[in-house]
């Protein structure tokens, strides 16, 4: 038998759009889906930390995979965040979502807690243990409890589930050492990026592709950056990577993922307001940023005249997020005569 | 009108007892409720940091205050811990805690996510708002989002239900910067300590009480350090103190909380196996740390002459756990015949 | 034979005044010194990070040394700060200073490089080994490599001529471990509190004294504090212990040691300009700094009617240190013409 | 006039050999830079932080340049490492070596104090303002107060002298930031990596060159790793960088630079035992390394038949260093005879 295929390439780590009221607006991440798949992803990550994954309620999060599996209907892999309140609970998830047909899950190593390397191996090795489905670890360590080389290099051998590690920490070194250490044993494993702005780097030194959030705004750039460095054309890379760092950066002015939100609204998007409330100057570095992403993106030649007249729109004569937002009065009518 | 009467003295972060699946120990935590409150603690701090809030299911976190509330009849005044994965969750357990008749809740600053010390002040603001309880702020900076001082001094400047901190920092300098800019506003305000180590330095500085750990398995020395340092008996409360920094450098050898529920069970208590899976090591870990903490306790003349010996059941001739235990089973044989 | 006298008291960190050469201004040293000494401190310790001694050369740090122990002629005990490039040159220093009569020396723990624990000790246990002077650890974590429980603990074993540890990382659960671990097998050993936010609290944990920079400029208050807190009166010295935390954290809103610097040219001293190169928005910061320090000296009743005004002058009926400069004067002329 | 040539390529900051009684020792120091000269670095850079420079005094940081100027002889540029206590004494040593013929020197950021930013900018202004050498940047913000972007930049525009900066954080994306800020600007500025574990990555991302411990120990492989990554050769650079990782990570396995001080050793050179003592178990961390290192340099085919046996005694008949340790001893019973 051959060896299972790597997760290779770019996956996104989705935002979650909300309507008035703050609850997942449906239609509109409908919309996102079947936008960011035309634009040439890899692959979908919803319940990231751009997804706000910790803001919503277990039942939001199963929603919110629910919806993307069924929008994106096999076209492309999807990688399910599952990471919920104990083992227990994670593993409910896995199974939920095995079910649902999603190609992994990502589970994040634990947080609020600072876990010591071995329990955090522990934590890993329990679910890897029982999960139906492939494990992607979700290693972040500036908001969640350090996965390091003995814990990845044990799991790679001991659990044939595990498959994959999504590194955000942007540490080009510890990235190699991972690669030493598990390619031999493992030529399933993949390595995966969480840091836009040495995407490029990262996959010169052999990661396999990237979770990256400006993949949810600029999809086009990611990409190209993506097909770019694995042709080999090193000069038009770099370019790119320099356009999509200064982006990522731009992204992370405001508090993470605020800016993608914004972000992605210029793309014409109504992503709504996220779950944590603002200050009046956070909201004032939000309008900066409106403004210099509008700028950078204009300048980029992106599809983006005007704020809310892009994105979707652009694509046909008529706005299919009326559509949606139609069927969604239509249905809440009907709920509230009690009818659905 | 008078003012109103600030939070004072020591409040317990308990543990969750947990029984051979992994639930809630529903008798068991009512036995220790008990043990509690006839050792002496001012109050109960249910769903903090010590109680692994993060571990349970936002039902099974209600279900705690329930139990708690229930048991202990009003006998001492209850911080229920009520922070939910979003402002409208946190809001609605805030609700329901109140009905339940807790006299504040505590809310930890937003984590995962890191966020700027404006938009700290933000969820605050939107909780403080609309909150229908006393709510005690939550600054543990080594998990969560820290809550600086301009956060500190607006919230009190401008929110009346924002009736205290408890900061788990062990910052003195920050908690008299806390004092300096609150108190001459708010004399309502209350200044709670949740680093054991520096408990009667706080105390001494201006603190109003702890949420101590340490008296969860040692109620009776926590107390006596709170009492003997407010009457000004500064070389006993010294002696203590030191005692007190020994047995939480002891509890902190292990993974938090894994050191306060084994060092509970040595008290005679039922704790059962924590939630978060441990490594070999770390067992051994906690296997040194057993031996430590009984000599320690023993040492101390503390009534432990066996694990699962003393605690509750020294109080009586027979076992009231034995009784919750037997009620447990008459319970789960009406269940599996459908009859409750 | 009786165990020898701890160390005791408040010693002060002093700031080097400079002339307009940027060169040691020994007249005004010299004069610095007597009111120090008048005003009530224990003892001095020139040459510590209030002293910018690694902006000094090694021929420079001597000759400070020189000028305060001829000038305090034997009135106060003197720590001298002894920290060089490498152990040699090192214990060259401490030969010297041992000459000129010092009480002990202070030894910062290496740094630039960060170094393990254990070479933390090989370093102190080397110059311990064949110091002719008394010792006193320096740690300082935030500048310079970490001092640990293990490392003091062994060298207060091993090294009779280490005899004390000042440590200014303002943390008291450490402290604690220190005094608990050295206390019973060295007496004689003493505990010094950097960190003047928190020297109440240390000094009742069992601190012996402090080295304080506060105490270079405030002397009354810092001196006035010490004792109030060791004749139990807790709630007079708690008072002043929050008037040095809002003092202290003035001096530290510009680079540590400028804003001490400005504050003693408040009392009066010429002090000079800092060696240090500060941009234009730092002496902004600096001249806010200027009126603040101003503002809560003179609110206190310091003698301080204008910069410049106070000090020495207003001790004498003719300024001493004119007297100083103009002896200066007349040596630069006599050089000038070669005569000296 | 045409612009300046950029600073490239590998420079090495060199260990400093020590005789027995812990003495430069300028017979070896000669050998070695031959050796290195000899095996293709583009440069050297004494006075670094592998050279140990906070360790020797004033007079032997002079005495190093001197040396390596002499023995090097107009071979390749010399970037020597100026940095002395304050900034007058920098410049002094900026004159120095200007007079003895470096390209350029370089100057870490002011260290055991942390400053702000601005006061970043403001030290190097004054040194640019003034130096008649150019200058090259040092930022290693593990060890010295962080350059940033902001500073660089200003100094950039404002300081013709500034030429370039080394960087040794190996933060790739911060790199880029420098890059793309001042490339524009200044097309003769260098940016240069001083963490080998990222070189390769950092010269696709627009490095000219690198600081490089390992080119003092394998200078073969660090210059290949250069050719390759300037040819363009990814598949062979990227094995070569991975090598240059492991070698690397072993080198600091020990308190740095330590390791590199042995590793040095097996390639045959007298390192003598370095000036910060070391304790028991930090020997036995270098004799593990000490046998790792052999094993990775004999299997890469590094000549290192034996420790003491390879290196300059491969390359002759007879061993030159003899002849130096001839005449140092030829030298020394002269002294002693009070003839030299």
């Amino acid at each position: 038998m051959s060896a299972p295929e790597r997760i290779r390439g770019i996956f996104v780590p989705n935002v979650v759009p909300l309507d008035q009221q703050g609850a997942i607006h449906e239609a509109e991440l409908r919309l996102y889906v079947d936008w960011m798949i035309d634009h040439g992803v890899h692959g979908l990550y919803p319940n990231g930390s751009t997804s706000e994954f910790t803001r919503f309620t277990p039942q939001e999060r199963r929603r919110i995979i629910e919806i993307v599996v069924d929008q994106t209907a096999g076209r492309v892999p999807i990688l399910a965040g599952a990471a919920e309140a104990n083992v227990r609970e994670t593993l409910g998830a896995c199974e939920y979502y095995a079910k649902l047909g999603v190609r992994a899950v990502a589970i994040v190593s634990p947080f609020y807690y600072r876990l010591s390397p071995d329990n955090v191996y522990a934590y890993f090795k329990e679910i890897g243990r029982h999960t139906p489905v492939d494990v992607t670890l979700y290693n972040i360590p500036m908001f969640a409890s350090p996965i390091d080389l003995p814990t990845v290099q044990r799991l790679a051998e001991e659990c044939p589930r595990v498959v994959a590690i999504k590194d955000s920490s942007g540490d080009l070194t510890q990235m190699m050492r991972f690669i030493e250490a598990v390619r031999p044993i493992r030529p399933d494993f993949s390595f995966l990026c969480g840091w836009d702005t040495v995407l490029m780097p990262m996959l010169i030194i052999g990661c396999d592709g990237g979770t990256n959030a400006s993949a949810g705004v600029v999809p086009e750039i990611t990409r190209k950056l993506y097909d770019l460095t694995l042709a080999g054309r090193i000069d038009e890379a770099r370019a790119i990577q320099y356009k999509l760092r200064k982006f990522f950066d731009l992204l992370l002015m405001a508090d993470f993922p605020e800016g993608v939100r914004v972000a992605l609204g210029l793309r014409g998007f109504r992503t709504g307001a996220g779950r944590q409330p603002l200050s009046d100057k956070h909201k004032q570095t939000l309008d900066q940023l409106h403004k210099a992403l509008w700028d950078l993106l204009t300048s980029e030649g992106y599809p983006c005249e005007a704020p809310g007249s892009c994105g979707p729109e652009a694509r046909a004569g008529f706005d299919p997020r009326e559509v949606g937002r139609l069927a969604e009065e239509v249905v809440a009518a009907l709920k509230a005569r009690g009818v659905v």
